[in-house]
């Protein structure tokens, strides 16, 4: 199946409650991720909330990533797009899996802009290609 | 199941070309959908591609909407996250889709962060709540 993206949505449990509601570490580790993963970051925005979280995204030119950090429950969600075989989605989930000591993760990885579905205007729906679900 | 979040990610197909490599257009909507939908905008950030495409984020008290364009392909990749009672994305979506044309979507629901996984330390993955695919 042809797709022009990839998007690995992650879910984080277990992570250091105090990292998640640290902004500065969680950019610096999101514009990380983004550099390893072999992507061009464009731009990013963050913002920590009231009283606790993190929220954020950074816009590369392979598409994006986001964040948004729950501390109280020590869960963080992770959204990697990417598109083009030069950028490793994967690469960058396992740098924030690590940078947030996540103790348990699951992902799901999807096909985004499916090519067959370009010129057909035929039915047809996100097409998951894997579900992992690990414990580190 | 109780989460913390919900997340549509959306395939519009078909979509007018001019409109998805018009930055402000796309900006403009994206505002709108995050305003209808209930939601309060934080901080967004958008980019024009040379020669065409735009990607861009908007920051939410209640997450974020992203979107990526393929004028080349009339293909627009949608994500609607939202967290909270008080916000509808399926609002949003709808907004998106009228404003971008779409002649075809496709959709996936996702519930993120499942609040019976933040103690147990058990194996879990994303959600899927529900898939639907529609012809506009």
């Amino acid at each position: 199946m042809r797709s022009l993206g990839h998007q690995i949505v992650a879910e984080f449990y277990g992570c250091d409650k105090a990292l998640l509601n640290d902004v500065a570490y969680i950019r610096n580790h999101m514009l990380e991720a983004a550099v390893k993963s072999g992507a061009t970051i464009v731009t990013e925005t963050f913002h920590h909330f009231s009283p606790h979280g993190v929220s954020g995204a950074v816009i590369i030119a392979e598409s994006h990533l986001a964040i948004h950090t729950w501390p109280e429950y020590g869960y963080a969600a992770v959204d990697l797009f990417t598109c083009g075989d030069s950028v490793s989605a994967e690469i960058g989930f396992n740098h924030l899996r690590e940078a947030l000591g996540a103790g348990h993760v699951s992902t799901m990885e999807v096909h985004r802009g499916q090519i067959d579905m370009m010129s057909m205007g035929d039915q047809g729906q996100p097409a998951m290609k894997l579900v992992t679900s690990q414990t580190g």
